[in-house]
């Protein structure tokens, strides 16, 4: 039988963790939230915006009597949070997580939590903003929530939080962790990586200035900006706990970066043009299925 | 003495030719506007839209009497649409372009029409969408448009181009067109190269399914899916005719790409974090000189 969530606990009070907080307050009323950050600031923060019913400055106080514990904090700093919640925390209490690896994670809580039920997930959804004040209920809406229970998870606990995400507006799939990080390193890990590395490279040319790069970003560049300016510490722990996949599919990358590299120095606009043409076709069904505006220019006021 | 523009005849009424041809209505309702495209589908759909005060289906009767023509096509059609005008130009008409590329676009315009007066201009802006259809009027409105003017074009020609665009809404800057192609290179061209790249590279993966890739798309891939869905004969054109500059900018690309990999393959924290802590700011600058909307997301819809 699925169980129901009634006491929340949030650990990290950042865009997602605020987001939840929020949604939560808008659409699962009956639920109590409990939310702690380990800065003062950010809890200082949260308390002004009345995020959650409570916000608690002891991480162990934070999750007492807690059904559902999620940590929205770096995946760096996963274990150290979990081993700070440990004494507070409920026996049967479902410990779940919002990280963008999801192996290296699951591991990282199980270690820390032994004896505990662990069920990481996933929502796909987010800004380049950060912090308790970027938040807003209606992120998850129609986004992806992927769960990656282990083999041995209760069903109850896993429909339970299945439920949870559903609640908040998203759709839920679950799928093996190994299979979301290498699906992951793809759709979210690569193109942060990418769209880092050429905001770096444009603001360091000798032959154009970082001003004429702002001033004609138009062109396509300041596409590439918006992921680029999202949260270092993050994305720096994304990197570092999903490397194998992300470095699996770099090497991808590369290859077909190289392949386009030589039909441009040899003049084959035929490659061209049939690679250019393949890829429309994508931007159409992300369309399609609800996962993007179709208004052109990402619906960008003009 | 800066010369006025009375008649404007647009070659190519795709997605910026269009746009200028409302533009040009909406704010210059004095200009007559002929335009032609070498599509009679095309041309049907403009006269349906009501684009310009005339469609000619032959290009010389399209810019006879014009005082400005520009060119709105792909930047290798650009030789041969200025040949088949080439009978019915005035003598002293001003004859422009809209491509992405200037040097080259220059050159082939002044070997096609010897004796005739070119001004190569270029503005940076447009959307993912092509066509007759896509285009609108405010599509310029506080874009930049870079003309790049040989060093012996009468100054009276050069201001009448320029009070042209800047009529249309747009913010006017001259530079040399070697400069203009570099600068594009990095703020266009190596954008495109890259988004199209990745696109291909996630759409033909074994381990992950393109579906998949469609469905977890709002991690971050989805913002390259935009640009890669941009005109294929368009970019095709501008990376032939680029090359040298697409070249030079992927090579530091490259050189800063391999940085990271290697960053993340020896787990250096550090210099990831480095990295993303720069690129913020870049984003932030963006904003501020009104070339992004500051909205989180792009202002997407949630």
């Amino acid at each position: 039988m699925a169980r129901t969530i009634e006491r929340l606990a949030i650990v990290g009070l950042g865009l997602i963790g605020s987001s939840i907080a929020r949604a939560v307050k808008a659409k699962l009323p009956g639920v109590a939230v409990t939310g702690h950050d380990v800065s003062a600031a950010v809890r200082g923060e949260a308390q002004a915006l009345g995020l959650c019913d409570r916000i608690a400055a002891d991480p162990a106080e934070a999750v007492a009597g807690a059904d559902l514990v999620i940590f929205a904090v770096p995946v760096g700093g996963m274990a150290d949070a979990a081993r700070a919640v440990a004494p507070g925390l409920r026996a049967d209490a479902i410990i779940s997580d919002v990280g963008s690896s999801k192996a290296g994670v699951g591991a990282a809580l199980r270690e820390a939590l032994p004896g505990h039920l662990v069920i990481p997930a996933h929502p796909v959804a987010g800004t380049e903003n950060s912090g308790p004040a970027a938040g807003f209920a209606s992120l998850f809406d129609g986004r992806w929530c992927i769960v990656t229970p282990p083999a041995d998870a209760p069903a109850g606990a896993v429909a339970a939080l299945e439920a949870f995400w559903s609640a908040l507006g998203a759709r839920v799939e679950t799928m093996d962790a190994a299979h979301h990080d290498m699906v992951l390193a793809v759709t979210s890990h690569l193109p942060h990586l990418i769209a880092y590395t050429i905001v770096g490279t444009a603001s360091e040319l000798e032959e154009v200035t970082e001003s004429e790069v702002i001033k004609y970003s138009a062109g396509g560049f300041r596409d590439f900006t918006r992921i680029a300016a999202s949260d270092p510490v993050m994305w720096r722990d994304v990197f570092l706990a999903n490397r194998d996949a992300v470095l699996a599919t770099l090497q991808r990358f590369n290859e077909d970066l190289t392949v386009l590299q030589q039909a441009i120095r040899r003049g084959d606009g035929d490659k061209l043009e049939d690679w250019f043409t393949r890829t429309r076709a994508i931007r159409r069904s992300i369309i399609e299925q609800g996962q993007d505006d179709a208004a052109p220019d990402f619906g960008r006021k003009h």
